[in-house]
Parts: C-alpha cells; structure tokens; sequence
C-alpha cells in the first residue's frame, strides 16, 4: 500500500532521479505519483503547500510532512532499503559519487535553463552568449564524463549513474540537435546499456 | 596548516555557506580560500579543472580531488569535526532540516537568477514575468519560514539556519529594496541575532 505521495511531471529529469531509485531499490509500491501541472513562471498552488518554492519532485511523506528537493528526497529514499546504499555513507566514494551526481545536477540545471530559454521565454528576449554559456557547461561536464570519469561511473549504477543516465535522458528529449552521442562513444555505449534497464525504461518520459 | 583549497568568490552566497560552517565547526584554518573572477557567461579556466561546469563554491582536497557542489562540500567539511554535527545523521531531523536548507537555497537560486536578469542580461532582453516568478518564490519562501518554520530555524544554528543566514544576507547585498524586515519581523529579529555570529561576520559580503 502506498503510503507516500510523489508530486511529479512526466518530463522533470529531476523526478525521473527518484522514480530510477525507487524502482532499483524495489520500493516503487510504497509511493503514488500524483501529476501536477506546474511551469516556472506558472507554480501549481497545490503544489506549494509545505513547498513554498513549488520544487518538483516533493515528496509526502504518511505524517503529511513534505520533503523536498530531489536530492534530499534520494538520501531520504535510499535510507528506507535494506539493500547496499545506492549513496555510500562514508569515506572517499561518498564524496567523489555525490561530486559525480552534482556534476550531473549541473547539466541538468543547464539543460533546463537552456530549455526555458528556447521554449518558455518569448522570443525577441532570448539571449544568445546565455544559451552559449549552458550549452558550454553541458559540453564540458559530458566531456569529463566520457574522458575522467567513464569507468567510475560503469563500475556502479548508483546515485551518480542514475544522476548521469537521467541527464542524458534529458539531454535526447530536449536537446536532440545537440547529437552528443558523435562525440562521446564512450557515453553513448554506456547508456545504450543502462537505458535498458528496467527502472530506466518504467520512468522514460513520452517523446 | 591549510591542507585544502576553497575556490570562492566574495559575494557569492553559496560559497558564505561554506565558510560559515567552516568557522562554526573551528575548522577555518584547513581550508586555504582562492579567489577567482568567473561570471556565468565566462568561466574561469583554473576554476574549470576537477569542475567542468564551473561551480563556485568548490573544494580542492589534499589529494588533489574537488568537490563540489555547497551541499557536497558542507556534508563533507561536516564529517571533519569531532563536535556535534551541523547536519542531523538521520531520522525525522536530518530530512526536515536538509529540506529547509533545500529551501533556503530555492531561495537563493531565484535570488540569483533575478541578479542575472536584472544586472547582467542585456536590457532590452529581460523578461518581466520571468522576474516576478522568481519574487514570487522568494516571497513564498520568507512567508513559510516566518510563519511555519521560525521555532525549528531558531532551535539550532544548524545546516538550516546556515543556509537561511545566507540567502538573508544575500538578500540584503542584491535586493535591498524588497525590504523584507517590514514584512517578517520574526524573521528579522532571528537574522539581528544571528548576523552578529562571529561566523557571519568573518563571511560577510563588502556592500
């Protein structure tokens, strides 16, 4: 039986972090997703109580409190499993993986700036070195990826694999033309593999 | 001796969170700061080694490694000190108070995005909705920490009201005109407080 509530929208690469734990650690029972529709200059008023900055994902738990953003939704989630930690609890792999998953954060942060400035802002506001600066830091962050840190992220699908998996995920949805597969093999054979996987699959947004 | 390197900036909130933990926990003499000029539309090259989407704040290790981002730093620095940590090690407090620096630092990102739209995109290019979305969310943010969240931000000087301190203070560097004392007296008798800490002194931006 369900006892928490996720407040999600179907293409939020941010939400589909949780739904991928949540399915590799066997607890997608324990959570009902409620859709919201919400857009950053538009929040959802449901969405606000007890998450007064209208965050998606958030989380409710059974006591009615609310948790949020996605990252404090994971610890918390990834505490509730009996299996190995998908976030190690101490020592050199905790920071370097939370570091690996921040990485990905940031191109996902990027991705969506990005999106917001194509998509949502009218166009005569656009500005292009702004849009040049994120794509920049989208091409950095993937080049160190494929060049630093590709069998680290191989040796393990954890918090940083699933950071990564849904940053190029998202990256396929909005950002096709941006063809990153061209130029990091190395990423695009890991993810041809990891997007098979089960949890990766149940949470795919709808192109 | 310093064995490690804080890239920093000196307005930066998220990089005053930093060293207010830092000082909090008796640990200022570890950490070496480096100053670095690096603006969202030019990356710093030396910031960009270890740290390809150009995080400021980031943390070079003894060893060599980097960690970013604040939040990855802080769970770290956090780890370093024998006296009480600032971030709960688990149950309902550790997921309530993360989630109240997660708003904390909502705050912050929209606090920041607007500096962006008003200070550095070209004027004719700024989009008023986009600006008040981001006021709205501060506003949102100042009403639910007044209203809610007062008694738990005034329990401990933690990782909550660490990240409250800063995004106030920073509010006060970028946006003094929101004027938010007049509204939140709660708030402003807390920050009167705690802005006196030795801690937030020592990390205080220059007006």
């Amino acid at each position: 039986m369900s006892t928490m509530t996720l407040f999600h929208s179907p293409a939020s690469p941010f939400v589909r972090k949780v739904r991928v734990l949540l399915h590799e650690t066997g607890q997608q029972e324990r959570v009902a997703l409620q859709e919201v529709q919400t857009s950053p200059v538009a929040p959802s008023p449901e969405l606000l109580a007890g998450n007064p900055a209208g965050k998606i994902p958030a989380l409710r738990l059974a006591d009615g409190s609310v948790l949020h953003d996605s990252r404090v939704i994971l610890d918390y989630l990834d505490s509730q499993h009996v299996g190995e930690p998908l976030i190690p609890a101490a020592g050199h792999a905790r920071w370097r993986r939370l570091t690996l998953a921040s990485l990905a954060d940031a191109m996902l942060d990027a991705a969506v700036l990005l999106r917001y400035e194509q998509a949502l802002r009218p166009a005569d506001k656009r500005w292009d070195e702004w849009s040049a600066a994120q794509l920049e830091k989208i091409e950095h962050s993937l080049a160190y990826f494929e060049r630093e840190a590709l069998a680290e992220i191989d040796s393990r699908f954890d918090i940083a694999a699933i950071g990564l998996a849904c940053a190029l995920g998202y990256l396929d949805l909005r950002q096709p033309q941006l063809a990153w597969r061209e130029r990091y093999p190395g990423l695009a054979a890991w993810f041809a593999e990891v997007e098979r996987r089960p949890s990766m699959l149940a949470s795919a947004p709808s192109r």
